[in-house]
């Protein structure tokens, strides 16, 4: 199923078919019987006496095999039908392709054209266009039926489980519900705490959710770079990023063939695309950031929009007077676009275009419903500089911003650091929220320590889970060659599995309701011995597989009830059934009995063993009764403890 | 300089050499001038303008080039002495090696035995013995000076530097001071909030001390087992373990040739070694828990006591009548030696022999110095398993044990789960300070989740991070074989890595005075180009190399002022350097004159822009003055932003 082979060489060849012992399955919202919501099932063995388990699914169509994929012709755009249906839009001939949107490349190096032209969408007049304005007017759109039904995994059944796990959570003052309704999903959008990042003309999007009522998103970074990598190697990543689960992908390309690549990818991508448009301006000028014009960046915005750019990242808020902030910072500037334009404000000697010309950058993205990725330009690079003046002065105007963009009808969400030591990533999320009215998340790491070039997935990965968990909406991956190169094939895979996990942990603690089904399916398949229910069931059952065989290859020991750590004749784990089965044959005052067994004649040295030998026979009884038998989900006890984290 | 061949196939071959770029250097204690505690120097290059770092070094002698290695000799025992010198011991025959103690391997199976011979020596009388003993009463030994000399880094000179890094972190309460003096490692040892595992007859060991108020440890856990594996690979894997920061290593072997491994491992081992003896106990009997019995237990400890290990896990917590507890967990007993204990109990429906011959325990471990690591048997094995009754009663129990061991004049820390939810991470903390009365905390993770097997050194390097910050003292390495099979030499490189993330940034989190020295150096280097010694300065310098190498492989690249991101034509930290030039040249003036240059033609949309422009040219100039030049190292704010986590 797992097909990665392309006859025909002049087209990226891309990775198709399930995952193992995955299928395919759509979800038919009651309120809208044409829309299909992809989820993933996993099959369980025969014999594992529970059902399937259907899983969040990104893959879009590749893992579909009731789908030709051809990379050449691209994706379906039936999300255009939605648009155009919805009406305040017009087709339009667009602007047409320059050498300079492919940095002026040579025929010698020119990648290949994508095939097929689609004459872009705009919104005209008046109508709402975005999904911001059509929550602002109590309109729900296909996009929040289908991101609503998407949340819920499958679930209708489930509320009473799904309730308890909730309580049993720690959300920091986030309102996840425990089943999600469209009406919930437009209420979140027109408050502003949710984005659907869909331009009007990527009709190949499956949309999907951002907001910390929502599961916690990831996205992925690819792009080519002035020194290496290639169109085909860039699809390709986007492929492979979102079979192992990204929710957006980001084109950071800064090379040539810019135009190009991004096309390919929007043309194949089932996820949002988000974009710094600044870079391709930057390429439209020779890379002199000093001879930037608002008039070529608008330009840019402008192709971007028209070919399906989901969101862009425009770092607005480095604004001149910020700039000698970061003279004395051990790292100073690191976000590439924040250093451009300080680059831009220091050689004019004025205030930056894209903060003087905000209100017209709304204006253009709102048409295409472009969302607002807001930049952070000034984050720390080093653990350093993290929440420093600089860093939080920006912030300050990103809240100012957000408002603006509101008001004009756009979407927002908000971009953040980068290196934060654990004790500084809590008051991140905190100011994210009041200076920008709750308006989504969307973070780099936190890298929590510097000290790990080439493990950087890991030194964010931790800073990842804990904002996550606080209350951001989206993390952006780091790959272990962050700081070092540019990631493979393998560092995307590496980057996103990690921040899947850095997400899952988030969700688990935020209490969603959701998060712990497959944890304990998992966990269940693994305490049972089925190993391949194991594997499937995990993040990469590809990994998992071969790391089980590199110790016990045989098939047979996938059905062994036993592992490599204690081999054959000694298992804890088949001494806990045992355990089981005694227990199983209790009575209460059997059990009652039991805990007085073992008194012993302890106490030798003169000490005594308070606790349950003391308590007597009867009010064990009782205790085994109210505790024993069921899990301890204590929440008061557990906020109790976070609370002390003062 | 990294050399492993062997041209003796009959001994294990193993790494010595230095790290990149690093030389070992010895710290001399003033107070005891015979002492060499060893550093390891990060040599940086030539114009760096810093001086080298030194760093915290757990490898031994493997790095010495002054130390010719044999690995059939062992390492020197300058121990030993230091032990005779302060008596109260006495040199004895010791037991005699049976048959049984190497799981009755035939002579076709055996590995070679050990070359040399060491008389043991053990306590004799009411004299110290153990440096809980010494501690309480007021001596302060050789190893306490060492360790509080090993602690400081190299540091003397540095306490203003250092007085600053503690007031920005947050320790919830632990007392990590500005220096660390051989007095204070006295008092943290007599309160029992520290450890120093050091039995009297590991005379290689290079003292190290495992407590909330010192830097956070690390274990790896090596092991042969009943499936797979050899003394080579385990020695082998013991010296890479510390080569890469492990600072102590707990040989979990469980098949033939169990005594012969660990004589090889402890002769070699300039680390602490721990061994769970229940594990040993076991092959003895067949593998059959039912035939375990207290003498033969009892036994095992002496072996093992005599040969110097320095700890023990001890399951003692895991009674009677805390097991049927564990009946309706998703995972059951988990842990093996909780499991062992578990079928012992209902087979002989009796209390622990661990239990009620905890005092003779004690009294044997004492005599030796070995220190107690109180096992977890009842920990979670997963996420719907955490803080449950049967562990959270057996924690109750580690805390009485803790007790009476203290009496004893024995050395103590506690093992901690396993499988937690970010949420419920603290509250094992808080619980673990309050029942075991702030004895030294030491845990396997915990796994934040449980979908990701094949990547469980990162579902687990999260939760050591948190729990590590919130004041646990060792963290248990966690590999990515987890679950799967068992480590071998790359997946040991790789647990260890992820958890010294994992110690160093709880370090930085916690405020330690020196973490935050090695963070701003390798910045330092990042922001300057100096790739070697970014490299170099990294916890890995081969991968990071290495990573580097795939992308821009040619040896000029090495001092290129850009990195394969951005390309040669523009570089952010380039640009930053031109914002650093520009700021230097502005006067107070001139800042304060560009406060006001971009306030430009803003508004339009009807929204007031609140915050720098409104307040004025005066306030701005002063607020620069006041935060501009300078970290924004607010404590207060960072402690009240954690507060708010309830």
């Amino acid at each position: 199923m797992n097909i990665r082979s392309n006859p025909d060489t002049t087209r990226p060849a891309v990775t198709t078919g399930g995952l193992p012992s995955s299928r395919k399955i759509y979800a038919v919202p009651a309120t809208a019987p044409d829309l299909r919501v992809p989820l993933r099932e996993i099959m369980l063995s025969e014999g594992a006496g529970e059902p399937n388990l259907p899983v969040y699914d990104t893959s879009g169509p590749y893992t579909d095999p009731g789908v030709t994929i051809d990379v050449n012709k691209g994706l379906s755009r039936a999300r255009t039908e939605w648009v155009k249906q919805r009406g305040g839009v017009e087709q339009y001939e667009g602007r047409d392709i320059k050498p300079e949107d492919n940095g002026n490349v040579g025929a010698a190096h020119a990648a290949k054209s994508f095939t097929a032209h689609h004459q872009p969408l705009r919104g005209v007049g008046d109508a709402p266009i975005t999904q911001y304005e059509f929550a602002r007017k109590g309109i729900i759109t296909k996009e929040m039926i289908y991101v609503a039904e998407r949340e819920n995994l499958g679930r209708k059944q489930q509320l009473e489980r799904a309730e308890a796990a909730l309580a049993d959570g720690e959300s920091f003052g986030a309102a996840v519900p425990a089943f999600i309704t469209p009406e919930f999903v437009r209420d979140e959008i027109a408050r502003g705490r949710a984005i659907i990042p869909a331009n009007i003309n990527h009709g190949e999007l499956e949309p999907m959710i951002i907001g910390r009522n929502f599961l916690t998103k990831i996205n992925a970074n690819i792009g080519n770079s002035a020194v290496t990598s290639s169109v085909e190697e860039e699809v390709d990543k986007m492929v492979w990023a979102i079979r192992w689960g990204a929710d957006t992908v980001m084109d950071l390309s800064t090379g040539r063939n810019i135009h190009t690549t991004r096309e390919w990818i929007l043309r194949n991508s089932p996820v949002p695309i988000g974009t710094v448009p600044i870079y391709q301006a930057l390429e439209k000028c020779d890379g002199d950031p000093v001879k930037l014009t608002w008039e070529l960046y608008k330009d840019t915005l402008i192709e971007q929009a028209e070919q399906g750019v989901d969101y862009f990242t425009i770092h607005a808020g480095v604004r001149l007077q910020y700039i000698h902030l970061t003279a004395d910072r051990v790292t100073g500037i690191v976000s590439r676009g924040g250093s451009i334009m300080a680059k831009w404000c220091l050689a004019h000697h004025q205030e930056s275009f894209l903060y003087t010309h905000f209100d017209e950058i709304c204006d253009l993205m709102r048409k295409y419903d472009v969302s607002f990725s807001l930049g952070d330009g000034l984050r720390p690079g080093s653990i350093a500089d993290a929440n420093d003046r600089a860093q939080f002065a920006e912030l300050e105007t990103l809240g100012e911003l957000t408002k603006i963009a509101w008001a004009k009808g756009c979407q927002v969400m908000i971009e953040g650091p980068g290196h934060v030591p654990l004790h500084k990533i809590k008051i991140n999320m905190d100011k994210q929220l009041k200076e920008c009215g709750e308006a989504p998340f969307y973070t780099l790491g936190p890298l929590t320590t510097d000290i790990a070039p080439g493990y950087d997935h890991i030194t964010s990965g931790i800073g990842a889970a804990m904002i996550g968990w606080f209350g951001c909406a989206m993390l952006c991956y780091v790959t272990p060659k962050e700081h070092l190169g540019l990631p493979d094939r393998n560092d995307v895979k590496t980057g996103v599995i990690t921040y899947k996990i850095a997400a899952h942990a988030a969700d688990l603690g935020k209490g969603h309701p959701a998060a712990q089904l497959r944890d304990d399916a998992l966990s269940r398949a693994r305490f049972d011995f089925r190993w391949q229910d194991q594997f499937n069931l995990g993040l990469d059952p590809d990994t998992a597989k071969a790391f089980h065989d590199e110790t016990l290859p045989k098939e047979a020991h996938k059905v062994a009830h036993f592992c490599s750590m204690c081999g054959p004749k000694f298992c804890s784990m088949k001494i806990t059934q045992d355990v089981r089965d005694y227990a199983a044959g209790l009575g209460d005052n059997e059990k009652a009995a039991l805990n007085l067994a073992g008194a012993g004649s302890f106490g030798s040295v003169g000490m005594t063993m308070s606790g349950v030998i003391e308590d007597g026979m009867a009010q064990m009884s009782e205790k085994f009764r109210d505790m024993g038998e069921k899990l301890y989900l204590d929440a008061e006890k557990v906020k109790e403890s976070n609370k002390a984290l003062s």
